[in-house]
């Protein structure tokens, strides 16, 4: 069974999003096991602080080493981790393959920043991959951390009841997926296209490859030209 | 005061991120008001169901029209709204710009893809942006909507005790940050740069840009090619 850590400042932020939906039912099938660690457990200062001013002056508040050292070498000395996560916005761009690829480990820590950042020498000691989910700034790490715990999480087999629809997803082939329409067939005076109810697999097929090549096209250039490398 | 109104075919998922932290606290501030609609309430079928198999064939649960149209046309008949926003993987990709326009924007609807996807005469006729979060695949819209809601709503004036912070982060400049330190000066032998204990604001603010523009050209080229050009 795979197993994650998430370890974080603000743990009431990771309610929800992990105990429904795939990743409830993964965690009730026993595929997968997460486990949330509040910081300020591990915090040896009296106030249970796990954060400070940045040196050189600036905005914000920088996470202390001590804690995250503590909670990271308390689980290391538990058990061996494959990588140790940590969600910032300056990391690499998570991607599809990485989400591959991580569903493939065993046991990973994931530490979400928070806000300003973590003393550099968490990343430089303990830290194996940094990623960001996008271009965009949150508050914290919390939201990525969950964003690629599901992403992870779901393509462990058994996670989706139907494994070929994982594989079809976006980004899987590089191109993404065209329109889909389901019952009824006329609504509000708009039909779903005649091809779609044909019947006949290979024109549905057909058009779900133009659409699909046309969608990426036309929004996403860059994704298009991976393709057209590649075919 | 901002209002965004979320739509989901699984509000539990939306337990915890939104009301904890920077969200929670700028609810508390009354300057954004966040109502989540379960669309069950709003479907019309006597098993409350929300989706139907895909037209076509293929792997996955589409959801159906009449719920989304339902909810969003009581929505909207009582008040205006600047933006219907689907989040899908197909969408356009989310960037800090597109939080920085709609933090400015009044009422917004984020309806949440589920899983396979939504019929597309929701997208042709009720939806007026599409974003993607990252190019990975997720279980649902319910984390991208959330995840958002943070990017947006941490840039209301107020949100953030320090509006300077919300300035000097990754991407507000093109460039990423780079390494911060907090106390201990050492720690398992590990040391604060010299440069920033200084006192020397002036060599602080070259070494911080210095560091910046290094961590950007290597780890993000796309990025640092992009600032080369504007500066």
């Amino acid at each position: 069974m795979m197993r994650i850590d998430i370890i974080s400042g603000v743990p009431a932020l990771l309610d929800g999003p992990l105990n429904h939906s795939i990743v409830g039912r993964a965690k009730e099938k026993e595929l997968v096991e997460i486990f949330v660690h509040d910081l300020r457990d591990y915090s040896e200062d009296k106030h249970k602080k796990i954060d400070d001013y940045p040196y050189g002056g600036g905005a914000g508040m920088v996470l202390s080493p001590q804690p995250i050292f503590s909670c990271i070498e308390k689980l290391k000395s538990e058990r061996s981790y494959d990588e140790v996560i940590f969600t910032s916005p300056d990391g690499n761009r998570f991607e599809q393959t990485d989400a591959n690829a991580l569903s493939l480990k065993k046991n990973l820590i994931i530490l979400c920043g928070h806000y300003k950042g973590v003393d550099q020498r968490v990343r430089d000691e303990l830290v194996t991959l940094e990623y960001s989910i996008g271009d965009y700034v949150l508050s914290g790490g919390e939201l990525p951390a969950m964003v690629m715990t599901d992403a992870i999480v779901r393509l462990i087999p058994g996670a989706i009841g139907d494994a070929e629809s994982a594989l079809s997803d976006s980004f899987q082939n590089e191109l993404l997926e065209g329109p889909i329409y389901t019952r009824p067939v006329e609504f509000k005076g708009m039909s779903v296209p005649e091809v779609l109810r044909s019947g006949d697999h290979k024109k549905v097929k057909k058009w779900r490859e133009e659409q699909s090549i046309k969608q990426t096209k036309e929004r996403r250039p860059d994704l298009y030209k991976k393709f057209k490398k590649n075919n």
